[in-house]
């Protein structure tokens, strides 16, 4: 029985044949990523097609599984595209078996980058392709082609394995701060489907449901992709969990029609002095909460996220993303609109119009739309960091170090009979 | 010369053959109301067609007036719907020109409650209805059909001109609040749109950017009818105002991004203790801006707005809105996945399904969608409700009584030219 399998069988996940994919027993919830080993096959749980279809989307091709698998946000959230991007580099190395070594080594290395460049600001990424280049490195240096596919493998395999680990971790750890009759508002998805599987906030609240708590999730839509309305709405529905869809401008009336009790996120980054840099929008939700002054507000993630060589909040990068993403939906309007008699053939097909639309501060007559993917709370803001290596206060964040964070990781992955493969001398550099 | 044209002579409103609507000279905004004395029709700017085309619609029917004029949203804004209901009164009276007294009066009766439920939750509505009715029946005391057509026609025209005069007033009392080089946030269209023409949040901002003022303005979409991202950059932009458009959740970020300095909004309701009720996600506005300790915080309205009869903000009903308005996007865009063939015809063609979605609180493996169309903003977090009849901080609402409120209308309206036809007695009541 390989690592995987001893993984999956205590997670509690069945191959499922009607989805294509492995199913959370408890929970009903899909894995994300896998590796189909009989036909070496990539099989990613189709994410551009949730919620309005469950399927998986398989490839050989490591090509394609950088692009549309990873860039394509078939597969997303970090730890799942690091996940992806182990399994990309085994059929990058499967497709280059019949090469020689020097040749293999090449081409090994244009795939690590090719996949590099899939999402520039996702780290477990270039984690996850580095540590197969390490591992194949240390293996050429024993044997050929064959031993550095199998190096590969092992640590896709490993990379898969740890996330699942230290996922189940992170819902002991934030299990038993949901209590029985909790409201909790939660925003993008911070959620299993972020993940490989169960992971960051959304995993602990569907097992504890799955458990016996009385839960309800107010799912912020999270404009302008929608990952509330979408992912966090269809994953919490399938683990069962009651949820009441809002726009992200009901965060007061939200709070108090339905008495909400704590908010729940994910996160993207955790700088040493405890601020947290997450989707755009929870800073909102954590300033309206403040003024409640009863709301518990909680960050929950992987060990990963946390970046102490980012000593402030204020430095950490935030990315902006294509307009287009804002504008998609008044594309479609416009289109339906004119489908529906409602637009004549003369009126514009999008707004703002190209010759008003600028890019930076706008000018007179101009329109410019802003759309960063992240923004970040202060410490003073949050009460809780919620992690698979044990729960902070912000300001306990500056107390931990990179060796503190690698041995209490390794510790709790060999407890679960999880080992660093012997190619890779260590989990986090 | 008549009210009308005199009362738009002093605005500064021309005809603009093109658009077929009166045009502001200095902000190139159009009125969104008038009536066509030679053809007699009403004409509304089509506002269900912005920002994509720009156009009227006119009618000589009372029935089409109010569906789909007013319950179409065709024209919309509790201000721009009294102005549109008054002449939707004088259709329907020229259309029962014919009948004798009696029957004319039960028909006018008839026409007044099928427009008065067309928009059930605007009071300005129901007020223009009801002054028409006033005038009708005092008409009909001295004279027949015809005094009471032409006593109609006097109070559309006077409830037109009100409003024309009372929103320059507001910008009168709001420009001198309005610094060179603000920052203004803004959410919905508190805007000219929703009244005659240059009322609300928006419409000093347009006439002080007009005179010289260096202002940007940052527009929050508006979930789920994206208001904001439709009518207010159209309006704003059409009166050359810088826009930056943002998404409901990106307050902080942009707060902290451009260095916001105000935010300015339109009013639906005003309680005697200072709250407002306004679209919601204003309170939310609200409580973000409080932590940052330095933006100054300013509601925007017609004294109509003002209710003395409602305690507390908590007393204010709230509107409960068609989930469809949220869902809209989402069947839009599953159908344009299934034109690309990202969805097979198998996929959902809307989110949530049918099965799982549920009113009021959801149970075990359902989802509901909350939708009110308003929050409350307490008075504590507003520093100025600006009004047409001065500007007051919230806690100086209270000390007002309608008896003041008539009184300093009446006067500022006679200063202009504008006297309550005779055959009214009293403009609020």
């Amino acid at each position: 029985m390989d690592v995987i399998e001893k993984v999956f069988s205590k997670i509690g996940l069945e191959f499922d044949a009607e989805v294509g994919a492995y199913i959370h027993k408890k929970t009903n919830i899909p894995l994300t990523v896998h590796y189909d080993q009989e036909k070496e096959e990539l099989v990613l749980l189709d994410q551009t097609k949730l919620p309005f279809e469950v399927a998986v989307w398989r490839t050989k091709d490591w090509r394609e599984a950088g692009d549309p698998g990873i860039k394509g946000m078939i597969v997303r959230g970090s730890q799942a595209i690091g996940c992806a991007a182990g399994y990309a580099m085994l059929l990058a190395a499967n497709s280059f078996r019949n090469l020689k070594e020097d040749r293999f080594t090449e081409k090994m290395a244009e795939a690590a980058s090719f996949l590099d460049a899939t999402r520039p600001t996702a780290s477990p990424l270039r984690w996850a392709v580095e540590l197969c280049m390490k591992a194949m490195r240390s293996a050429l240096r024993d044997g050929g082609v064959e031993e550095a596919i199998e190096a590969i493998r092992e640590t896709a395999d490993y990379i898969l394995a740890s996330d699942l680990i230290m996922n189940w971790y992170l819902r002991q750890e934030g299990k038993p701060l949901i209590s029985d009759g909790d409201v909790i508002m939660t925003h993008c998805n911070g959620g299993s489907l972020s993940s490989s599987f169960g992971g960051h906030a959304l995993g602990m609240i569907e097992e504890a449901y799955a458990e016996g708590k009385d839960i309800m999730v107010i799912s912020k839509e999270t404009r302008p992709r929608s990952q509330g309305f979408k992912l966090t709405t269809w994953e919490l529905n399938r683990a069962g969990v009651p949820v009441v869809i809002i726009t992200d401008n009901m965060i007061s009336s939200a709070i108090e029609r339905f008495k909400v009790s704590k908010v729940l996120l994910g996160v993207d980054r955790v700088a040493r002095d405890g601020s947290v840099a997450n989707k755009i929008g929870s800073a909102d939700i954590a300033r309206v909460a403040a003024l409640y002054g009863n709301i518990d507000f909680y960050y929950a993630t992987s060990y990963s996220t946390i970046d102490l060589d980012t000593d402030h909040g204020s430095s950490i990068p935030i990315e902006e993303r294509s307009i287009e993403e804002v504008t998609y939906p008044y594309r479609l309007e416009a289109q339906d609109k004119r489908v529906k008699g409602i637009l004549s053939g003369k009126s514009l097909g999008e707004w703002p119009p190209k010759e008003v639309l600028v890019h930076g501060k706008p000018g007179k007559g101009q329109i410019a739309i802003y759309n960063p993917a992240f923004d970040v709370t202060p410490p003073k803001l949050i009460d809780l960091i919620i992690t698979d290596i044990g729960v902070f206060a912000p300001q306990q964040i500056r107390t931990l170090t990179e060796e503190k964070i690698t041995q209490i990781v390794r510790e709790r992955l060999e407890k679960q009979g999880v080992t660093v493969p012997k190619h890779i001398i260590s989990s986090r550099d």
